[in-house]
């Protein structure tokens, strides 16, 4: 009898139908995707947040629930929620990623924004300093971030990176805990937010550790919206303390029409596509975590429920 | 007695005196570095394009000249220079490069312009398609092309390089001679210019090899202003075949005022930024090139006088 696979996202359905299909057969795996099922019948449940299921209850034969996305945040504290949990951890989420973060801490580096908006046709031959003379920090060494650190290692910025608790990751200075994240913060000419959303990690970047970063220093933020204390950031770089910051995630999406981000001189906003997941590769994530759920192996990217991620 | 080192740059005296004095030292050279001297006791020149030492007759004694600059083509062609020249291949000019090089490639590649100019807020959160999907052309594998090719391979962009005469570097897709030059052209969604100038270089993108590139291609030039016909671009550009041209290098610079190049919509000019010699690290190689010669080991980054470079 094929497995019944569940994708309750009517919204995602005509974009996620055909690569999921694909993925399923390509993995040799005799299994039926369906919009909509008798809930005793389902063996996996494919998962967004903008999904209308929000009890699992029902769904007593399913093996495990696997997100589209990487954060997981508004569906880990389900209770009723009670099988394995997945993130996406999608390689081409990672490699895009890594482009967004290595494009735009290049872009401040090389101080391109007076170039491509130069009104005065001004010609200032001085040249920035090298990659090397530039620290960068990093918060969240997770598959992105320990990915992204390791790419801007690869280009010589001295890259230093923060998580909650010890971890290493070659050719970068890895900081831990709560004095480790001052100290990170303080040597921080680029830095780059990417942990997960928890309620250890909101408003990371508040008044006090944005007065820790050095003058003018710039913020990346392809993470989510609510590491950032909107406000205080907003008041650093009124005064100048930050230099420029670059957000791809905001805690209402899109971006309100009136929001100050939109027109401050000093920021870049970029409309959530730092992380997007690929269809293609998204879908053979999915397809090999149910191969595995079949096969007694233990699940890819399965979610700590204590940790939140 | 101590070598004589001639520096027959005054405007560049007050730069320079200091490093490739310490760097004499740092070396172990029993030598003076002087911005003038009887030219029959000089034992090397450094040199630089904006010198007025334009005979080398009277330098009898002279070992070599040491070129400060990566490209040389203003003093080849030089009958009464025939001693040893070399070339100035700078680990930090190439740091730099890569830097410019890998930074604009991302920027165009992410489509940032759009969001660092958005006037009217738009919120498109449509990905760009990943680096793996973009092809990148490099025309020129010296020590600069070969290094930028590499890093953009790191990054997942597929790298075809081409060079006149045959090459092989890791990591990219080497074409070489006038029929790989056609061939390399028409993959090339970004290309990237880094060939030196000789007579057979100049005006290698005219509108012929322009008209090769895909539809829409983008163009970086941080090698040498005279690579480009000027006129058969700024048509390229206007028609929309070529979609941009970042180029930091022009045949008169700074670029006049009146240059068509800065108002272009399609054009983005940097100010010869992309290789800029850093003067501790030149220096350290100009005192390398003096111990060598001095011990009768083979000069680093020898001029070959038939090929130009």
């Amino acid at each position: 009898m094929p497995l019944t696979v569940l994708f309750p996202m009517p919204a995602l359905w005509p974009e996620w139908q055909a690569p999921l299909t694909a993925a399923l057969a390509e993995g040799g795996l005799d299994a039926r995707l369906a919009p909509e099922a008798d809930p005793a019948t389902v063996d996996y449940i494919v998962y967004a947040p903008s999904s209308p299921l929000q009890d699992f209850t029902p769904y007593t034969r399913a093996r495990a629930v696997l997100s589209l996305w990487a954060g997981v945040e508004r569906i880990v504290g389900n209770e009723t929620l009670t099988m394995p949990l997945c993130r996406m951890v999608d390689p081409a989420l990672t490699e895009g990623m890594v482009e967004w973060v290595v494009g735009h801490a290049l872009r401040h580096h090389l101080g391109m924004d007076r170039h491509i908006v130069n009104p005065g046709h001004v010609w200032d031959p001085t040249c920035p300093p090298l990659a090397r003379e530039r620290p960068v920090t990093i918060l969240g060494l997770g598959e992105l971030g320990a990915a992204c650190g390791q790419a801007l290692a690869a280009l010589n910025f001295p890259v230093t990176g923060w998580s909650r608790t010890p971890k290493q990751v070659p050719g970068l200075t890895c900081l831990s805990g709560p004095e480790g994240l001052d100290r990170a913060l303080s040597t921080a000419a680029i830095l780059v937010t990417l942990l997960p959303r928890t309620p250890g990690t909101e408003n990371i970047l508040d008044a006090r550790t944005l007065a820790l970063l050095p003058e003018g220093a710039v913020i990346l933020n392809p993470g989510r919206g609510a590491l950032i204390d909107d406000e205080a950031l907003l008041a650093a770089l009124d005064a100048g303390r930050v230099g420029h910051a670059t957000l791809d995630v905001f805690r209402v999406e899109p971006l309100p029409g009136d929001h100050p981000y939109w027109t401050h001189p000093r920021v870049t906003v970029t409309p959530h596509i730092a992380a997007d997941t690929r269809t293609a590769s998204a879908a053979r994530v999915v397809a090999e975590n149910i191969r595995r759920g079949e096969a007694g192996e233990p699940f890819l990217h399965r979610v700590d429920r204590v940790r939140g991620y």
